[in-house]
């Protein structure tokens, strides 16, 4: 068995979406031994989309579910890992057809992309175009999830976060897919129980 | 196959330990669709230890690492459930000795008590007494978890916790094990990847 740790690591210095300063995560230490604690404790501050982390369907859209709300087994199972590192712009509906590896009704769907690793916000990163989304959504796919810190971009009314949403798949993103080759795999990303429209998550892949 | 949810919502009235306001996570909406957003966003200010979480052993020894320096498989894998419902105080050797499973090399050990589910904080929970964290360090255990918010009290030199996070054995804390029985099955609790003393985590257990 093999693990794979998809998760980069969460630090005041890490890309985050839009470069905005306000989505940066805030660690604090607020106590040490060596001040006399008798622990050492830090406090976390996490936009909910901090790197590695999954979208649920309230994130865009008022009558969706909160992440706390969708069952554990949508976060869990068998996976497969697209190669797309060689598409420029986006993943439409033809690409993911002539894939060579059949998506199964299920699936958890891990889009490897040149956005991989990300170490800075790239404006231009491969998206998930909605053409594409429609696609996965009528393969009845469990989740789907990319290397980029959004799915898409471009699209004035976010069709590919509303369809998938709407059909209550998790759209994880951020995803550290570079040592992950296509192939098929056992997924875990479970998200905090908490109201509210996303968690950050650490995503493993496991191949047995 | 079944799944088994342990970890509490996290929320502002959720118990954390020892009742300290400065303990307790702040959830904050900063943008909604309904207020001219294009999505619904948050941020979380969550204490390492909030609700499930684990130690890493920097918790407790300046010399030991942080969470996100632990191998993936710590935290996943074979995990027994010991009912010790009945114990009043503390889980010592003798107890865990005369357990009707049997504790192997490499299990997560679960420790069910009358803390069950945490909806207050219990100043006189159940704990694992120095003599069953060296009976558990002995059997060369992969982690050790339980159900109230910390694994130890009223022992002055914190050796639980020490001779646990020594062996590098995480320890989670704030399980609910209310709605599962004594057995073996599977555990998954990943830490976000951060470099801390300890993560909140959502913990899973699956029966085959």
């Amino acid at each position: 068995m093999k693990l794979y740790d998809l998760s980069p690591e969460i630090n005041e210095e890490m890309a985050v979406y839009r470069d905005k300063p306000e989505n940066k995560p805030r660690v604090r230490v607020v106590a040490t031994i060596k001040k006399g604690g008798i622990a050492n404790e830090s406090r976390f501050d996490l936009y909910a989309h901090t790197g590695s982390h999954v979208d649920a369907p309230l994130h865009f859209l008022d009558d969706g579910v909160a992440i706390d709300r969708l069952g554990l087994d949508r976060f869990m199972g068998k996976a497969v890992v697209l190669d797309f590192t060689k598409v420029k712009n986006a993943i439409t509906k033809n690409i993911l057809r002539n894939s060579k590896i059949k998506i199964q009704k299920n699936d958890i769907v891990l889009l490897k992309t040149r956005n991989n690793p990300i170490k800075t916000y790239d404006y231009k990163f491969v998206f998930l175009e909605k053409s594409g989304a429609k696609y996965l959504a009528s393969k009845k796919v469990k989740a789907v999830g990319l290397d980029s810190l959004s799915i898409e971009r471009d699209q004035h009314d976010y069709s590919t976060h509303k369809i998938l949403l709407k059909n209550n798949m998790p759209i994880f993103e951020g995803l550290d897919l570079s040592k992950v080759k296509q192939g098929n795999y056992l997924f875990y990303g479970f998200p905090l129980k908490i109201k509210a429209e996303g968690s950050p998550v650490r995503a493993v892949l496991v191949k047995e």
